[in-house]
């Protein structure tokens, strides 16, 4: 039985890119409308859409976006192609982590110059993958989503970390799909979203959009999941990925290592929900993924306001990566991956 | 060498108890006078005195401050008492989990039990025992300090969670008195302070707290220590305690026990560090150790705003407990205590 979520965080429509204002959230669930390359970069840098999967199909658009901008300005269609190309580095520059960001981008890229078409056919082309990624997005999730209900347990309590929700997405979610599939057969199963600081994106957005979908959540703070899981209370944690390296090392948002060392700690099983196109098999291992490091204002400031001492040092790394032998699965559109990861990966690229 | 900080958290001046308002910090540095058991019961809820061992000292002036109040309205001795033993329940209850209340209250009750003096004699005894507790803080944080010091290499990085600060005793601190001996040694040594959601005490305390000293702190969220105890950069935890058991398990501020089995996984020494006075040898083990579960709203809102989607459920644990297995030492002002603890805490309060 598949769930009907209310959310469809980025979309295509009358030649631009139509998103919901994530900074926004928890207070507004209100639309903007994204009308250039330029602009698509600064909503993903500023995190008006957010989340790996939802950033590769805002990359998409932007590429189209950018595609539409330089078609009129070209004097020919090689100029168009290089024009292109440069859009497509600065794109991908926007937030260096999540590689569907990458993967989206090269995609349209390589769409292009393979085309045989004008620049005004090619900036066709690509509105139109653009809008089959989005439908691939959702149908990929339904499948992530259905995959994972599998390992649910009925009446089971699963943590997430951050946000891998329909917001994170087109809609549906990764780890937030697999609980919307799990919750269409088992209206018992409970969420703990962890707060997720320094962004609260699972304070923020994760409560947010399930209460919107009718999904009991509670909310904990980072340093809890120790508490609950000795209590039992928590039968699973299932998380998103920014991107997985082909040995299985995972970069997720910042906290998600702790959480999984306190998770095998107490035997609690500790999943990955992800699309093929989160893994990245140019890397090897986890060290090899890029770090974003973010604003200190991040950690020192909330709403505006500072909420520790002046001119205190802050580290503020956005992402963490979890070793391959902290996961119990990874859940992917092809089923859920077990270790060892190097084969299991080659092999979901295979068929 | 012992280490001079600026902060004396709370003292008994002129028939009142002056005590730093911590509600305040990080934005003002401000002394509030209370000025009967009734203030102080509100003081200690309402954590504008926190801490353990200032908890207790707060207690044991509540106890002087109720004296004064009951002396004059009592009939004879034994009304004086009686009365007394209400306002000993009274403030006991303010907070369930720091046991340093309940020790410090029953032994100014105790006191008053056992004199042969007039009301008006005893209250002069229970604030002449209240100033000479404070004191004794003041000595045996500075003994826990130098014992711990000689647990810190040099130029090591010191993680610590919540604020086992002075401000969280009468001055120096239990946990940042390990920092302030070694720091007054080795000026290369570095503080790691978790923000320690939902009360943020590490921001907004420790950081405080260690600025005001002139000690070199990180501010990081509580998600991270796993990240940067991978990287290698954190040395060592050192951490307060609200009650210890007879066994070494050890409740301290909710969050402390992800920071302990994150620890744990990468090897990095793990510390508690408390006076005697924590140490709980009615009770076996921490399971036995009661939990307060704290306002719902210090989790979902944050200076008054809402972080979170409206309407969801909250669980609020205020404190969580280490098993010994955990912990590497008990840093006490008898020295430090290593496993097994149900051996090593008994000698330390027999010698």
């Amino acid at each position: 039985m598949s769930f009907q979520s209310k959310i469809k965080t980025i979309e295509w429509v009358n030649n631009v890119s139509r998103m919901v204002d994530q900074t926004l959230i928890p207070y507004e669930y209100k639309m903007v409308d994204i009308k250039s390359a330029d602009e698509m970069f600064d909503a993903i840098r500023t995190m008006i859409v957010r989340g790996a999967p939802a950033i590769g199909i805002a990359g998409a658009h932007g590429m189209a976006l950018a595609a539409m901008e330089v078609a009129s300005k070209s004097a020919d269609k090689s100029e168009f192609i290089e024009k292109l190309q440069k859009y497509a580095q600065y794109l991908k520059s926007s937030r260096p982590t999540a590689v569907n960001l990458m993967w989206a981008v090269d995609r349209q890229l390589e769409l292009a110059q393979k085309s045989q078409g004008t620049p005004e056919q090619i900036v066709r082309i690509l509105i139109e993958n653009g809008i089959r990624m989005e439908n691939e997005d959702i149908e990929i999730n339904k499948k992530i989503g259905d995959y994972g209900a599998q390992l649910v347990k009925k009446g089971a309590t699963i943590l997430t970390h951050c946000n891998a929700g329909a917001l994170a997405t087109v809609g549906y979610g990764t780890a937030l799909g697999v609980v919307r599939s799990a919750f269409a057969n088992d209206s018992s199963i409970k969420v703990f979203a962890d707060e997720t600081r320094p962004r609260q994106q699972g304070a923020r957005i994760t409560t947010f959009e399930l209460k919107m979908d009718g999904i009991p959540v509670t909310l904990i703070t980072d340093g809890m999941c120790g508490y609950f899981m000795n209590k039992g209370m928590i039968d699973m944690v299932v998380v998103g990925a920014d991107r997985i390296a082909a040995n299985g090392d995972t970069a997720n948002k910042i906290g998600t290592y702790t959480v999984a060392i306190a998770a095998k700690y107490h035997n609690v099983p500790f999943y990955i929900a992800a699309p093929l196109s989160t893994i990245d098999t140019n890397i090897q291992s986890g060290s090899e993924i890029p770090i974003e490091e973010r604003d200190k204002e991040e950690v020192t400031h909330i709403n505006g306001k500072r909420i520790c001492a002046e001119g205190v040092d802050v580290i503020n790394p956005g992402f963490d990566v979890t070793p391959n032998e902290l996961i119990t699965g990874i859940i992917t559109e092809k089923g859920v991956l077990y270790p060892p990861y190097s084969e299991s990966i080659k092999k979901a690229f295979e068929c």
